[in-house]
C-alpha cells in the first residue's frame, strides 16, 4: 500500500500544466515541522498536508478559517492580520477571507491564492523557520489545539450531486435488485451517472443523524405502511470541492476540469434501503438520502494529493471524446470504515479499501456535469459514489457486506449486524500513505438517533 | 373557467387559521387602485394580486424589491425609505431588506411581514388614499414603468426540488415509454414522487436558453453519440417558494404547509428527452433538466390566491395519514403555452390547461419532502411537474402534446413542430379570473440558441 511518489511526479510531469517549484518543495517526504506532533509517521496533519477547514473555540466563537498541522489548528485570519499571510495582489476587497464562517471566500480567489498560502504555510510551519516558531505571542494567538476546536461545515455548499461511479457498487447492486446476468445498465459504462442531491443537509462529522420515517412497502401487504426506517445504512464516499466555477452553457473540459477542483472531504451519503426500493423508480432517490449527508471537516486540497496520483482502472469502452483525459486521474487514498454500538469500547472496522478503484475521475465527472450547460459555482460538492473495492471486506455499504442483511457482519464488542441499528457510530477515515508520513483526512463520523414517534 | 370566489372563500372559513379581516380587505375585488392601468379588467396587475418581484433600471443599477401595480413596479426600498412602509418591531436588523438583490431577506422576516406590507400597500395604492397618490415627488421617485424594468431572478435559490404531480403527465409519460396497461406506477399514487433538481441553473424570464450536448443513444447503433439534443421540450409548471423553512430532522406536518410558502411562480423545466431517456436509469434525469430551467419574474403570494382556492381532485386510495389535510388546498390558475418561431409575427397558443387538476397538493409535496427530516430552507424553489390536464390540447409538454412527435402540431406562422426548434420563443402564462379582475403571474419566457459547436 505504499505510494511511490517518484514514479508518480514523472507521470505528473508528463501533464500539460506542470507543478510549480515552490509548490512540490511543499509535498517534499522530507520536510519537517518544528511542531513535533506534525512529524509522528501516524499523524494524518504532517507539513506535506495542511488541510483548510473551519474552526471556533469556547474562547472566540467566531467560525473562521484555519488549518490541521499535528495536533493543533493554525488560524489563518490572526496569520493573516499578523501580516504572516500575503494574498495575491488586486483581492483588496477579500482581505479578509480568512476570518469567515465558511471556505468559499478564500476558495474564490483562485488556485494561485490558495497554492500562494500553502507554500507560504509550508515556510512558516517548517522546522528551518523561525518566524513564527520564536514569536510567542503569536504562537499562543495563533494555535489551538484540534481538541479544543469545534470544527464547522468547512464550506457552504451552493450545489450537491452525487456520483455513482464504482464499478463494483453498481455491479453489486445491480446483481441484489435487478438482474445478476445483467447487473451493469448500458449508460453505466459510458458515462458517470450522477444525481442531483440535497445540499441542506450536509451537516459536518460529530451532527448526530436521525433515523429517517418514510413509506416502506413490505412484501405481504398490498400498500406502503408509514414508519422508521428498517434498513439504514452508510455509503462510504469521498467527495470533490468546486474551486472555480463554470458560467451557464460554457462546459468544463476533461483536460482541464481538475483545475476546478479545490479539495477532497470523505463523505457518508446515509441512505435508507427500504424507502429508497419503494420511492427511486423513475426519477432515482429522494427521502431515502435527503436526511442527511455527513463530510469531514478538512478539506485536504488537489495540491496535497498530487503525490498519490496513479493511473485510474482501464476504461473498456473508450469513452466518448468529451470524457477523455491523458494521464493519471486517480488517487490512492486507503479509507476504512468502523462501526461502535452505543456504549460499546471498541469499534469494528467493517471495510477497508481505496479511491483508487474508482471506475470515473474526478475529472470525468466534473466534465460530464457540465457538457449539457450546467454551471457549477464555488462550494459545490460533488460525491464519487460508493466506494467498493473487488473483494467482499472492501464494499462501501451495509448493504453490500451484509449482501442486504443475509450475512450479518460479527462485532468485536458482540452481536451482529445487518444494518444500522439505533445508537450506533459510524466512522469512515481515510488517508494516503507516503514515505514515513501519511496525509490523513481525519473522520467523518455520525451517530444514529431513534426515529421521532 | 370564472372563479366563484364568495363559494371559495365560505371553505376557506371553515379553516383552523382563519384570514385576518385586514388581509380580506386586500381581497376585496371591487377595491380600485388610483394607478388607472391596474383597473382594467385584462391588467394582470390589479391591486388585488400585489406580486413581489426584483428590478432594476438604467438609472439605478442596483437590484431591488418591488411590487407590480398596473403597467408599473413599485420601488418597495424608496417607500420603505420614505416612511411609507413599516415593517414589524423587533426586524430592525432588517430594515433595508427591500434595497437588496433577492427577497430573501424580506421573506425571512415571516408571515405576518408578508401580510402586513401587503394591507399598507393595498391601503398606500387604493383609490380612496391620497397619501401617496399625492406626493408627486415621492410618486416620481417610487414607480418605474414595467416596460423600463429589467426583471431579475426574484429570490436566491437554496435548493430545487421538482415534484411529478400531475396524474394525467405520469399516466400520458408512462404510456409512451413503459407500459400502456400499468402506466401509473404503484408509488405514483401513495406519495408525490419528486427528485431534487439542480438551482444553479433556474434563470429568469427572458434568459435565453442554449439546446444542450449530450450523449444519445439512438435505436440503429451500438453505443451512444455525442451531439446537440434533437427532442428539446419544455414542461409548464408552476413553482411554490418557501416562505418559512424547517430544522433538519424536524418535519412540515401537512396541515401546517402552506403557512410555509411564500407564493407562486410560473416554472418551465426545459427538457431534453432524448438524453433524458437514455441517462435517467436508475437515478433519475440529470443532465437532460440541468442544463436550465425558467422562473417567471414575479412571486404571487398565496394570500393573494386566496379566492382561487378550490376543491383537489379526489385522492384514491385515500393517502397516508401525513399526507392528509383538510378543507381545499388546490388552486384555480388558468395556464397556457405560446410557440413563436423566429421571426414569426404571431405566436400559436399549443396548450390551455389549469393547475387546478393537480392531483398531489402543494401542502403534500411540503410535508412528503421534510417527512424523512430534510431541512428546507428561505427561497426553496419546489416545481409541481408538468400540469397536464385531461385532453389532448391541455398537456403540459410537446412530448404528450405531438406524443413523441408522431402528431406534429401545426403553426398558425406556418410549418410544424414535433419539439422544438432553434430560435423557437416558448412562453407560459397563468392568471387566476376574478370577478372583473385578473390575478396575473405574467409571462415565462425563453428562445433557444443553436447548441455549442
Amino acid at each position: 500500500m505504499l505510494a511511490r511518489p517518484q514514479e508518480t511526479l514523472q507521470s505528473g510531469e508528463a501533464m500539460s500544466n506542470p507543478i510549480p517549484a515552490d509548490l512540490q518543495a511543499t509535498l517534499d517526504p522530507q520536510r519537517k515541522s518544528w511542531i513535533d506532533s506534525a512529524n509522528d509517521a501516524a499523524c494524518g496533519f504532517p507539513i506535506q498536508n495542511l488541510p483548510f477547514g473551519v474552526f471556533s473555540t469556547a474562547g472566540n466563537a467566531n467560525a473562521r478559517v484555519g488549518v490541521a498541522i499535528g495536533d493543533s489548528v493554525v488560524d489563518l485570519a490572526v496569520l493573516h492580520e499578523a501580516g504572516m499571510l500575503r494574498l495575491p495582489a488586486g483581492s483588496a476587497a477579500a482581505q479578509d477571507v480568512f476570518a469567515r464562517p465558511a471556505l468559499n471566500d478564500f476558495i474564490a480567489l483562485g488556485r494561485d491564492a490558495w497554492r500562494s498560502v500553502r507554500v507560504q504555510l509550508s515556510s512558516l510551519l517548517a522546522r528551518e523557520t523561525a518566524t513564527l516558531r520564536e514569536d510567542a505571542g503569536l504562537r499562543q494567538r495563533a494555535f489551538v489545539k484540534l481538541a479544543d476546536a469545534k470544527l464547522h461545515l468547512p464550506v457552504e455548499i451552493p450545489g450537491y450531486t452525487d456520483f455513482y461511479s464504482s464499478k463494483e457498487h453498481a455491479t453489486n447492486v445491480g446483481s441484489m435488485f435487478r438482474d445478476p446476468k445483467n447487473a451493469l445498465l448500458p449508460n453505466w459504462s459510458e458515462m458517470p451517472i450522477g444525481y442531483n442531491g440535497r445540499a441542506s443537509s450536509v451537516v459536518v462529522s460529530g451532527t448526530p443523524v436521525r433515523r429517517p420515517n418514510g413509506q416502506l412497502k413490505l412484501p405481504d401487504q398490498e400498500r406502503p405502511v408509514f414508519g422508521a426506517c428498517r434498513k439504514l445504512d452508510i455509503e462510504l464516499e469521498t467527495g470533490f470541492i468546486v474551486g472555480r466555477g463554470n458560467a451557464l452553457g460554457e462546459p468544463i473540459a476533461c483536460e482541464q476540469a481538475e483545475e476546478h477542483i479545490f479539495g477532497m472531504v470523505l463523505l457518508n451519503d446515509w441512505s435508507a434501503r427500504d424507502i429508497q426500493q419503494w420511492e427511486y423508480v423513475p426519477l432515482g432517490p429522494f427521502n431515502a438520502k435527503t436526511f442527511g449527508t455527513t463530510i469531514s471537516p478538512w478539506v485536504v486540497t488537489l495540491d496535497a494529493l498530487e503525490p498519490f496520483r496513479v493511473a485510474q482502472p482501464a476504461q473498456e469502452p473508450q469513452p466518448l471524446e468529451y470524457l477523455r483525459h491523458a494521464g493519471n486521474h486517480a488517487f490512492d487514498i486507503a479509507l476504512e470504515v468502523l462501526l461502535r454500538p452505543e456504549g460499546a469500547s471498541e469499534a469494528t472496522t467493517i471495510a477497508r479499501t481505496n479511491f483508487r478503484h474508482m471506475y470515473w475521475t474526478m475529472a470525468q465527472q466534473l466534465a460530464h456535469h457540465t457538457v449539457a450547460g450546467c454551471n457549477t459555482r464555488v462550494g459545490d460538492l460533488m460525491g464519487s459514489g460508493t466506494i467498493s473495492g473487488p473483494t467482499p471486506d472492501s464494499f462501501g455499504s451495509l448493504l453490500e457486506l451484509t449482501w442486504n442483511a443475509k450475512n450479518p457482519l460479527e462485532l468485536k464488542s458482540g452481536g451482529t449486524r445487518g444494518f444500522i441499528e439505533d445508537g450506533d457510530e459510524l466512522t469512515l477515515a481515510g488517508w494516503c500513505q507516503g514515505e514515513g508520513y501519511r496525509v490523513g483526512f481525519g473522520t467523518c463520523v455520525g451517530t444514529i438517533l431513534p426515529a421521532l414517534k
